[in-house]
Order: C-alpha cells, then structure tokens, then sequence
C-alpha cells in the first residue's frame, strides 16, 4: 500500500491512524462481535460511541452547555433549507452575505421560504475580497443572519467574527470548524458538512442555541426539525451512525493532536508556507485578498495555462492528488485540512519549484 | 475476533465478505492510494465506484429504464415528507395503508403536506393482518397510494402487490428489499433506508419512475427533489458515498449468492424453520395472520413474560445477540435479513429448544 497526497477539497482525506483503527474494528468492535455498522443505534455500545463523540466535541469546541449538538443527514445543502425552516420563528426575512458560490447556494434555498436580504455581496462574480461590516446593510427585522466562513472553492475566508447584536449569528463552517479554536458563544448555529475536516460525507453537525429552537414553519421535514432531534438526542429516526462513530474518532485524534489550539498553529504554518511559495515565485498567483486568505482552500494558477494538465500529470506521478481547481475558477485548488500532514505541503511546495523551474 | 450472530431490526448484520473487503480497501482503494472515504466524489474513481453499485442494483432488481435510482440522505423518515413533496404533481390528497408503526409514521408526515385518506386500517393499535384490498377505501383523487409492505416492529408483510391501476403505488421496503425479485413495474416508486438489507445507515434509495418527477411543492429542499438529483446523478450535493460504495459490495454479494430468487428460496426456509419452531413449541408464540407473516422480523413471545431477561441473557451468552422485541410489542425479534447466515437461524432455534426445554 501507497498513500498518496491527497489535496481534495471534499471528501477528503482523513488521518491516517482513525482509518487504521476503523479498519481493524470493521468486524468487531472492542469485542462486541459486531461492527459499528451493524449495531443498532439504540444498543448500549453504540449510544455510548454516539455520547463519547459529543462529549469530544464539546470538549475541543468549547460548546457551552446552552447549545444542542446534532448528528445529522443531509449536508450543508440540506441545512440551507433546514435553517429558515427552524431559525425563521414567526419572521419571515433573513440577511445573507454573499462572499461565493457556497454563500450563494444558501441564498437561492433560503429564497424558499424567507425573503432574503443579501447584506453584503461584491460585484465580482466570484469575489475576492469581504466587505467589512461597516459596508454591510443588514435589515434590523432579519431573524437571523447567514455567513459562509469559509468559500471552499475561491478560498476566501473570514479571519474576523461578525458582531450581529441580538440577532443570531450563523455560519456554514464546513470547510473550517475544527480548524482552530471557535467562540462558540458569539453564534446562534454553527453547522458543517463533515466531509471536509470532520469525517465521511453523509453526517451534518449542527450547533444550536437552545433558545433558538422549537418554533418551525409546519413544512418542515421532523428528521430536521432540531427541537424534535434534540430531544432525540439526533435519534428521532436512524442517524448515521458510521459517520458518527468516525467523526468521534477523528475528534479523539484531534486532542491527541493537542487540541484546535495546536491545530491552529500547524494549519496557519502551513497555509503561510504554500502562499509564501505562490507569492514569491512569478510562476504562480492566487487572486485573493491577503487579508481574507482561506488556511483551508488555497487556489492558485499558473502563469501560463496551457501547462496545467501538464502540471497535475507530474503531480499526481509524484503522489500529489486531486489538485484541480474548481470548474468555475480554473487552475490548481490545494486543500489543506487538518488531515494533510505538514510533510505533505512540503511535498508540494518542492514540487511547484521544480516544475516552475523546468518549465519557467 | 468471534462474530456473534446479531438478530438487531436495523441498522443490521452486513455480510463478512462485504466488511472483510472494506476493511482490506479502507487506506488504499485498489491502488489509488487514498481510501473511498476520501475520495472527491467528482473523481473518476469514485463515480465508477457510484455507476457500478446502481448497474448491479438494476441487475439485481431487474429496473426498468424509465425509473431513476437515487442515492440519497435522510432515511426512509426523510422520505415520508419528500413523497408528498414530489408526488402531489398539483394535487392535495394521498391513500395511505395503514399496517402499522411505519405505516403511521408515514401518514402522521404526509399531513403536513396533504389530505390523507387511511384507505385501510386494522382496528387492533398493532394490527396483525393485513385487509384485503376488497377493504380498502381508496380516494379516486389521490395523488398515489402508500403502503408499508414490511412492517419491522409488527412483522407483519404484504405477500402480494396491491392494484392501484393508474394512480402510482408507493412502497417502503426499507426492511424488505432485495429479500425476493420484485416486479418493479408495479410501482410509481420503491424506497429503502439502508441500513437493513442494503448497507450502512445514511443512504437511503429510492426508485422512482421518471414521469412521476419534475412537478414539486414549492418548498421541496434541494436535495430531496428527485428531478434535481436525477439530473445530477445523486451528486446535486456531495452524497453519502461510503454508504453507497458499501451498498456496491452488498449488491455484488448478493450476486455471487445467486441472485435475489436464490435469496428468496434461502430467506423463505430461514423463517419458515423458525416459525415452525414458535409454532410448535408451546413455550413460544407469534400472534400474527400466517397468511402475513414477515420473513424478515419474527416477533415472538414466551409463555412465561417473567422469563423475557432470563432468555435473553443465555442468548447472548451463547452468541445470540439482539433479540429483544421492540418497546411497543415486548417480547423478542429475530430480524433475519440476507446476511443473516441460514447457520445463525439453526442456531437460534436450538437455543430456542433448549431454553424451553430447560425452563418449560
């Protein structure tokens, strides 16, 4: 067996000792004589794997007590219907910020069942830089407003937390939670897709305020009715429980790591090294404003274009996969998420000097 | 490692091939270097590894080219709302049957979307039989019927496909398909929650045939719109994709086996074995119409309810795990999907002998 590289922005890879651990428990976990897979979600063995991630995660995040934490299915694409399903409460409007394709997804669902404010949005089709929240013009009688942290695709993102005052603040973390340290308390809900830096497609996390929940609108679907999951403890009806159990290891490896702390400072060297390497070098550019550059998502293009498959050739012959850049941007996109060892942007790195200096 | 044989109602026992080979590929599918978790869900390996799993499906069942295969989120509880979502087609009114906890669950969702007519229904809180379809009270304006034709917690199942002539049947086989062929033909639509006889729980399949699709209700999510995902491929989000790879190796198992008539034939003698041993043992009972009883859950009870701990601490002390009987109906359940070897039934109708002969 040879593990490659893997740069892709979702699914993506996931550390190596949670998939050695998975593997040798496929058929039998902790002598249970049985996988994760096969047990019901109602057994003892899985409500204590289902409780000991929450715990986890609670623990790394931070949660506070006040805040539901839920297993769910769906993705971030279902939340988008999810959230003004739930957060609406009487009201019927909402305020988005639009800093990319996955903002803009939000918006076109959230237009189903609330009349959406869009509060900031560039005049780039893709944009490239975030307004400040001085430029925005929230509506006062939003119920909520909705930001995207992260864009995974343009790898823009936010290095500041929004002050919403007394209106819930929520942000579609998928391609940054467990990235660094969150204050959790500063937002109404916080939910994210795991397939990026939690575990395998299929599981969306939800972290509600309490407060904020049990007031729906009638047509809201009861698997994402979060007052009816809650108090479910997310088992209303069958949850996924594999994605779930993987999550807990994941975040079990995330505080042998040392925590989001830790994971920070690996993450910030990491992002700061590939850029530095974009930045300096002529052969390559990323378009993005500095001050809003992803640690996650790093985009870049080559100079010259019509070397681009030529460069993701020699990339993934040296063991450097799934490089491509979004359909919509063009270029090379490298995702650098928690689980992409250091070693691996290192990699990288030697690979873009030597293919820039063969072909510069 | 010693398996045990795990009678859970779902999710449920997966075929040892099937885990032995997820195991053996979960850091390294087929050489590729990354495991299928991680895998973009773009990428040509994994949507070889989708297009594979839906081939040997409609091998399987043998569909038709006018249905869809959709791999989605949710669980069969999402369905219940995205049945009425997509079905409607601008009508307001559904048949529903009902024949059990399922088959309330389903009706108690659809009212939020549409006037449901019960078209039958036992007057027993948990029937055990099944109305003739002389009984039934359809509503000639219904939008499509639904049925339950594998109650889990009851066990109570459709050994026959009800008539609706041109208003489309709808079924939840959740815990029954690919037990038997199916005519596939008979149905507008054919859904399944996994994690029964099909894989992992999270992914969740519906067959659906395409002229059915297109006309939603306004406040359809994305996701659950079936002609958004059949358009896509299922890929309109990221999909559950271990599930529906796991689901790939199931199918393919199946193959191997025979097929679903040689399914069928082995399932068939599997609960007629065991219903024979209820039957003719005076220590046991099943109260449900022979002419409805399910080959997939077997509820039964002792004579002696005091002895209910007592039977179920010496089954699992010899292997036997799972087999506590639902909340709602006490007792035990011996859930006997496909991968429920023929040698795990045999054993459990010895312990069976056993324990009434030791306690009778």
């Amino acid at each position: 067996m040879s593990r490659v590289y893997n740069f892709s922005a979702g699914p993506a890879v996931l550390p190596e000792a949670v998939l050695e651990r998975a593997a040798s428990e496929m058929l039998d976990w902790q002598g249970s004589g049985m996988g994760v897979m096969e047990m019901s979600h109602r057994g003892k063995e899985f409500v204590s794997i289902a409780a000991e991630a929450e715990k986890d995660l609670r623990d790394l995040l931070s949660i506070p007590d006040n805040y539901k934490v839920l297993f769910l299915q769906g993705g971030a694409t279902g939340q988008f219907a999810a959230i003004p399903m739930n957060l609406l409460r009487g009201g019927d409007r909402a305020d988005y910020i639009n800093t990319g394709s996955w903002s803009e997804k939000a918006i076109k669902e959230a237009k189903k069942y609330c009349q959406v404010n869009v509060a900031w949005g560039a005049d780039e089709k893709t944009p490239m830089h975030i307004g400040a929240q001085s430029e925005w013009q929230l509506d006062p009688k939003a119920s909520y407003v909705h930001f995207t942290p992260n864009e995974t695709i343009s790898g823009v993102e936010f290095h500041w937390v929004p002050d919403t005052g007394d209106v819930p603040l929520v942000a579609d973390m998928s391609s940054t939670i467990l990235s660094r340290p969150v204050d959790v308390s500063k937002y109404g809900l916080i939910y994210a897709g795991a397939q990026k830096n939690i575990g395998p497609a299929g599981l969306t996390i939800v972290i509600v305020r309490e407060d904020l929940i049990g007031d729906v609108l009638p047509e809201t679907p009861s698997v994402w009715d979060y007052k009816v999951q809650a108090d479910a403890d997310s088992m209303s009806n069958t949850p996924p429980t594999y994605g779930w159990y993987l999550a807990g290891l994941v975040f079990k490896w995330l505080k042998e790591q040392g925590g989001l702390e830790a994971m920070a400072t690996v993450n910030k060297r990491k992002a700061d090294k590939l850029y530095a390497e974009i930045d300096n070098n002529p052969f390559y550019s990323n378009p993005v404003d500095p001050a809003c550059r992803s640690w996650m998502n790093v985009p870049f293009v080559l100079a010259d274009d019509s070397l681009n498959d030529a460069f993701l050739k020699e990339a993934a012959a040296a063991g450097l996969s799934t490089l491509k850049g979004h359909r919509s941007v063009g270029g090379m996109r490298a995702s650098i998420y928690n689980a992409m060892p250091e070693a691996g942007v290192d990699r990288l790195i030697e690979f873009m000097q030597d293919f820039a200096r063969r072909n510069g």
